[in-house]
C-alpha cells in the first residue's frame, strides 16, 4: 500500500454529481453551493435530480466537471417487473431526448454509442451489454432515402473493450472511430462506483460532460468529452459497485453521528487501519450484491430500452421492451 | 432488516475451521481449545494447517463439526502462473489423496465429485466450474475389465443448481443420485465466505465433515454428509468472498485495538449502526476483487487439478495442466 | 467408418412422429398407416398436427413408440417478434394442458422439468435453457396452505448434463431425483434432429412417450419413459439442427424426382459415397444457421413460456413475456 | 431465393488459396497455373503448402488475390493434446516470423492484433476468441526504455464486431484505428468456410493480401488490406464450417465420378433443385461439427499461442501454453 493509496482511501471519491454535491453541502453546513442550481421532480417512485454546475468555480468546489447532470433514483430497477422497467425507461428517454434537443440535433443526426468496460468481468460489463441491446441502424439507413429512413435515426455502437486487454486507451480508439464515421453525436456509458449501497443498481446519471479520467470502474487516462471527440456527448453513468473502503468510511462516519462516545470523528480519517483491513486486493476491492449478474443484465435492458426510446423516433416504449429485447 | 438479521451481524460467521479456532482462541486469550488437535506445515509459499476436532464439545466450542480439517494457505493461487498452480495442486492432491486412504477406499472404488452453486452468478460459480474440468470416466469404466481400466478410477461428477433455481434443495438432489448410482465415497465443491480479504481466493479447506446447512454461499437446509448420504464426504471449501458485514466489523475491531481513544470496544457490537449503511441489500451484499471472474476461472482449474491427480492414479501432476484443462 | 455407421447413413432417421409418419406414408403410396389416427388443425400461421399411434404394430411401422404426438409447424418461431411467440406458446400451452387433462393430473400435482442437452454446446443447450426460464416454485409452495399457494404449482427443474461431463447416464440421474422429490408428473425437454431445414428452429413437438434411447442430439442409453420414471412423462422435442447425411440424401431424392435422367434413384442408397464426403466428422456433422445461438435463445423462451403457462394457472399468456424472461 | 443466390450455388466459391489452386489444377487436368509457384512441407503430421501467385493473371484464373499464402494442414488440431497443440503452434509462429521478416519489420516494431467475427455467434467467434488470448504490451510499452521491454513487442488488441451488431463496416472502425495508433503492421483474424469437412478445424491459412470484400463468414463490403490500411496485413483464416450448398455439390461430384452410371455428370449443376433442398434458411446454412463450441475454443488457443510466440522475441513455445493461456 503505498502513500498515493492512502491519500486516496481518506478522500471521499465519487462518480455521481448528486453525491457530490451532497457532500459539498454537508461541508458547508446545507447550503447550495454557489453556480450550482438544483431542481427536483418526483415521477411515481422515481426520484429526478437535475444539477446545473453552472460555473468553473463552482465544479472546483464540488469536484466535477462544469456541466448539466440528471440524476434518476429509481428503486424499481431493483425489482424484476417489466412495468417497472418500462416506466423507468420511459422516464429516462425523456431525459436523453431533453439533451438531444439541447444539443439542437435532428432526427437524422448520426449518433454513435460506446459502452464502455469489459464484458469478461462481471461488475464492469455493463457498457458491453447495453450495446448489444442497441438497435442499430446506421449500415441499413446509409443508402436509403429520407421517406424510407421511417423514424429510425443512423445509430452505430461500438465496445472498445478495456485497456487491460486491448492495450489502446478506449479514448484513442472511440476517436480513431469517430473520426472515421463522423456521428453528429456521442452517447457513452460507463459502470460507476457510488458512495452509497442504497444507489447501486438504482440509480442512472446522465451528463453533458463526457467520461473524465480516472472516473468509473476502468482506469481510463484519456477522456471521451465534446473536447477530445468534437461533438456533443452525453454520458450516461449507473453505479454498480460501492468501493469497499467507501463502506468502512460509511459506517465509521454513521457511527460517529449516531454515537459519539464510542467513535470519535477522528477515527473516520484513520486511513491506514482502513486500508490495512482491507489489502492486499486494496485496489480492486469492490462491495457488490451476490446476484451482481443479473443486476448488470436487469440495468442494460433498461438503459439501451431508454436509449432505443429516445434515439429513434419510430419507436414507443411499449414496443422498445415488446420486440427489441 | 429483521430481528434475526441483527443477530447474524453481530455474530462472528466464517465457513472456515482454522479461523473459528482462531477466534476461539482470541476469546480465551491464545490457548488451544481443548479437544482441538493442530499441526502445520509450510510447503514453498503454501501454509497447511491441520485442525482435528476431536469431541463434541470442542466442536461446540469453536461452532464447527467435530472431524478433521485441512487448510492450504496459498499466495501462489493468486498469481496467474501455472507452475505455482500446479505446486499448489500437487499439495492439494496428497491431502485428499490422504483422506481416500483414511477412508480406506481402493483404487478403483467409484467417485461421485458434486459442485455446489450456481454457474450463472459469478461468485458463486465455482463449484460448476470445477465439475466442467473433472475428468469424468464413469461411463467408459463399467464395462472394462480392470486391468483395461489404466489407473482411472470410476468418476462422476454433477452441478445439481441451487435452490433458487431448482425448486429442489441441493441435498435432495443428491441424494437421489447417490442412491442410483452407488458411488463409495462423495467429493463436495462449494464456495465459501472467509473472515478475511487475505484469505478469499487464497485458501482452499478439505473436510471430512461435509456441507452443513447454512454454510457457503447459497442457502442449503439440508446438510450433505456423511450421514444424509450414507457414504464417506470430501468436502472442499474455497473462500471466494467476504461478507460485507465482515469488513466493517474488521474495520472497527482493528481500530479499537490500534486507536481505543478514537473507538471504544462497544462499537463494535453496534449491530444496528452497521446494518444500515449496508441496507437495503444487507442479506446479499459482498465483497469481492473487481476481476472476480478471473479468480473464479483460476481456482477452478487448481482445485479441478488436484482433484484429477488425487482421483486417478494414473494422472501425474504434470499431464494434469497439460492435457485436461 | 465401421459398417454400423454405413448402416445408420442409408437409413431414415427421424425424431419428429409426424416426420416418420410422412415417410411411411411416401413408402406406402400415401395411405395414412393402419393403427395410426391422424389430425391437423391450421391456428394462424401455425399448423397443428396430432398424430395418435394406437397400436403396437402401427409404432412398428412407423417406427415410433405408440402414443399421442401434436406438432406445431410454426414459421413465427424463426421471427424476433414477440407478438409471434405469445401466440405460439399460448398454443403450445393448450396442447400442454390437454396432456396434463388426460392424465387427469389436478392443478397442485408437483412437476419436474428436466432439461436434457449440455449448455456448453450451442447446438444442444435449447434444454438447459428452457430450465433457465422456468418458474420454480417448489422450493416456496412446500410449506404454503392451497388458500395462499396463488395458482401457482409445485413445480421444480434440473439440468442434469450429458453423459460425456457427468460420466452418468441421464435416465439415472432423474430417476434418482423423481424418487426423491417424487412429482407427480415429468416434463422432458430435448434438442432433436429433423429431416427437414424447413422445420428446424420452426417446430414443437410434444408427446406422452417419453425420450427412448438414441433419441435427440445426445446419446442415451436409458429412457425416460413413463415405464423407467414410474410417473406421466410429457416429452417436448424441437428440432435444432439437421443432421448433414440428411441434406445429402434429401438433395439426391430430391433430383431423382425431378431429373430423373440425371440422377438414378439408386444413387440414393450409396451410402459410402455419401459418407466419404462427410467424414472424418462423419458422426458429429450437423447443419444448422449460422445464428444457431440466437435460434437457440429463442426457442428456449418460447418453449419455456409455454410451460410457464400450462403449469401455473395463475400466469397469463399476456403475463408470461411480462414479468418472467 | 433470388437469382443472385442461384449462381452463387452454382459458383465454386472457397477462402482457402490452395483449395482454389487445385480447382484450378483440376479444371485445367492437373497443372500447376501459370504465374503460381507451390511448395508443400512436411512437419511431423502437419503439411504446409506455400502458394505464390506471382501476377495479377494468376489471381484471376485461381480467383485469389495475388501475394503469398502459406496453409498449415494439421490433423493434430483436432485433438485435446497440448504437445500436438504446442508443435503446431510453433511451425504456425515460424511462418508468421517469415512474414515479418519480408516486411522488413523490427522487433520493437507496433502491431495491432484484429479479431473479425462476433462472439455470441459460436461459428463466428474465433477472432474475437483469438484477441482474448492475446498477449497485449502496448499500454505498458509506450513509456518503457528500450533495454526495460525485454523481448516484448508494443502490441495493441481489437474485437471490432460484426455490421450487424455495429452498423459500421468493420474496415472502416479499423482504418480508424490505425490511423490515431499507427502500428507498423496489423494481422487480422478470421474465420472461413473451406470446401472439405476435412479441412474444417483443421488447417491454418496465412496470407499478406489482407482480407477482402465478400470473404470469411461475415459480409465485410470494405477491405482490411495493405492498400486501405497503409501497412503490411499479415491474414490468419481458420475455416470453421462449410457451407451446406458444399457439400451437397460435393456429394454430387463425387458420385459422378465414383458412379457415373447413376449421376450424370450434369446433375451437379442443378443449382435449383440443391437450393430447393437447402431453403428457407438458404443464404446461412451451414455445416459444423456438434462441438462447435469446443473446436472453436482450442483453435483460438493454438492460434493465439503462435501469434504470442510470434510477435514477442521473449516469448518462447514452451511458456506460451504454460503462463499466456
Amino acid at each position: 500500500m503505498d502513500s498515493e493509496q492512502l491519500i486516496q482511501i481518506g478522500e471521499i471519491h465519487t462518480d455521481l454529481a448528486m453525491e457530490a454535491r451532497e457532500l459539498a453541502m454537508e461541508r458547508s453546513g446545507g447550503s447550495e453551493p454557489a453556480g450550482v442550481n438544483t431542481q427536483t421532480e418526483k415521477q411515481g417512485d422515481t426520484l429526478i435530480t437535475r444539477v446545473n454546475i453552472e460555473t468553473a468555480e463552482a465544479g472546483q468546489a464540488i469536484g466535477k466537471q462544469p456541466g448539466f447532470y440528471v440524476t434518476l433514483e429509481a428503486p424499481g430497477l431493483r425489482t424484476h417487473d417489466r412495468d417497472k422497467w418500462e416506466e423507468i425507461a420511459f422516464l429516462m428517454a425523456k431525459e436523453i431526448e431533453g439533451y438531444i434537443a439541447r444539443f439542437q440535433l435532428g432526427d437524422d443526426d448520426p449518433c454513435l454509442v460506446v459502452g464502455l468496460g469489459n464484458w469478461s468481468a462481471t461488475p464492469d460489463a455493463l457498457g458491453p451489454k447495453v450495446v448489444e441491446h442497441i438497435l442499430v441502424t446506421r449500415h441499413l439507413q446509409e443508402t436509403a432515402p429520407p421517406e424510407k429512413k421511417g423514424g429510425l435515426r443512423p445509430v452505430c455502437a461500438l465496445a472498445p473493450g478495456v485497456l487491460g486487454t486491448t492495450g489502446m486507451e478506449t479514448g484513442e480508439i472511440v476517436m480513431g472511430v469517430v473520426q472515421r464515421t463522423k456521428p453528429k453525436f456521442v452517447v457513452v456509458i460507463d459502470a460507476l462506483a457510488s458512495r452509497s449501497t442504497q444507489r447501486m443498481g438504482a440509480t442512472l446519471q446522465i451528463a453533458d460532460t463526457g467520461i473524465h479520467p480516472g472516473s468509473g470502474l476502468g482506469n481510463k487516462r484519456i477522456g471521451l468529452t465534446p473536447q477530445t471527440l468534437g461533438v456533443p456527448v452525453i454520458a450516461i453513468g449507473v453505479p454498480t459497485v460501492v468501493e469497499a473502503t467507501t463502506i468502512v468510511q460509511d459506517a465509521l462516519q454513521e457511527m460517529t453521528r449516531m454515537a459519539p462516545s464510542l467513535v470519535s470523528p477522528k477515527a473516520v480519517n484513520q486511513r491506514e487501519l482502513i486500508g490495512r483491513v482491507l489489502s492486499p486486493y486494496l485496489n480492486s476491492l469492490i462491495v457488490t450484491p451476490k446476484e451482481i449478474d443479473v443486476m448488470i443484465e436487469d440495468l442494460a435492458r433498461v438503459v439501451s430500452g431508454a436509449l432505443n426510446i429516445a434515439l429513434h423516433p419510430a419507436v414507443s416504449p411499449e414496443e422498445v421492451f415488446r420486440y427489441l429485447t
